[in-house]
């Protein structure tokens, strides 16, 4: 957590966010903050709300976990007070935070030193068929690929789908990194490959790093080399 | 920057940094820490003397910007302490931070909430020919673009090839958002068009974000939906 979102969520008089969010934050909260919580699929009845809240005069703060702007809150929020024609005439500050790619990256080592993309397998909003071709690109491009909402219950298929596209432009052995709660209670970690990462937990907390092609592992690290010669 | 990064560099006995970020955490630093800051292109003397250090039993603090394991130093400390044969032998811990992607797009609003791409133009480690193919498939996927070095005062043509590149798969008319030193001292912004970015100051402090299609802009914010019917 950033000093700024340390200071943000401190100074707030009126705290909304997802249930499990507002949980992480609980040691930090007093008892003359309004705390809102909400469950899943209600994100823009949160934002609904953190606008009224914040037209009555009340100074809010919108709850996302890692980074807000990186499929979390910010924009949501930015387009519910652009729909109510509001944008420029309220104050809305985005405080930037660790994203879930690099909090994962930080316990691996440093497999983010190059080029990089993130993809969200959640096919809820997004057609499977651009998740594909994203996954596809970016293997022709040799980035190092990151992909949030890896896998839930109910969504299993996606990452075997994942590994098949990567396996016809990437080596087996491709070093792929998962950390579940990465920089979290409850933080764990293993280093695998192409071949055979999708036989370890993978589930809705998890990050999984697939390396480029210069990406190796060692001694229970993952590294993606920049090209100095060390 | 996070608690963590916070506290590590208050319990460091060495300091050890380009002396641009050195100089950034100046107010933090006491008289009983070791300073030791030095130029561009001395990367690797500054991961040998922390592992000197290290070997000698002190708790060192190798300083870099943003995200230490994004185009940072987090990869080249590892590489250096493999290459001593020392790698799981003595401790080393990456602490993650905000990058500048994260910073510029908080600046912006919140041009990051669909699936990125983040390319370095700097063609020092890396051959063009690999930089423009990427950039040429991160328009092909329709991803959010986020470009890193964008320009120096000795390398002025990168971003105007990539200019080109994008404007034969994106219409002239796609958001550009520029932030220099973002979230620092001196931060300025401002939002262009794909046509006509290039004619904006951009220099070595500056992140330039690329929206994708569904990207716009509006009363001086960037934002790309997710998807929500708000």
């Amino acid at each position: 957590m950033s000093h700024r979102a340390y200071q943000v969520v401190k100074e707030a008089e009126v705290i909304i966010g997802y249930k499990t969010y507002i949980k992480l934050i609980t040691q930090l909260v007093s008892d003359n903050q309004e705390i809102i919580s909400s469950g899943m699929t209600k994100e823009i009845d949160r934002c609904n709300l953190a606008l009224q809240k914040a037209l009555a005069g009340q100074n809010v703060c919108l709850v996302s976990s890692g980074d807000p702007g990186v499929y979390g809150m910010a924009g949501i929020m930015l387009e519910v007070v652009k729909g109510n024609g509001l944008l420029g005439q309220i104050e809305v500050e985005t405080v930037p935070g660790i994203t879930a790619a690099n909090a994962a990256a930080a316990v691996l080592g440093a497999p983010l030193m190059h080029d990089y993309v993130v993809i969200s397998l959640s096919d809820l909003l997004t057609p499977w068929e651009t998740i594909a071709k994203r996954v596809e690109l970016a293997a022709q491009g040799d980035f190092v690929i990151v992909l949030y909402n890896p896998k839930s219950k109910g969504r299993v298929k996606q990452i075997e789908l994942v590994r098949e596209i990567l396996l016809q432009e990437k080596p087996e052995n491709t070093p792929v990194g998962i950390v579940t709660n990465a920089k979290r209670e409850g933080e764990t970690f293993v280093i695998s490959d192409l071949k055979n990462f999708t036989s370890e937990e993978i589930n809705m907390f998890s990050v999984v790093i697939i390396g480029n092609s210069q990406t190796f592992s060692f001694e229970n690290h993952m590294i993606t080399p920049r090209g100095y010669k060390v």
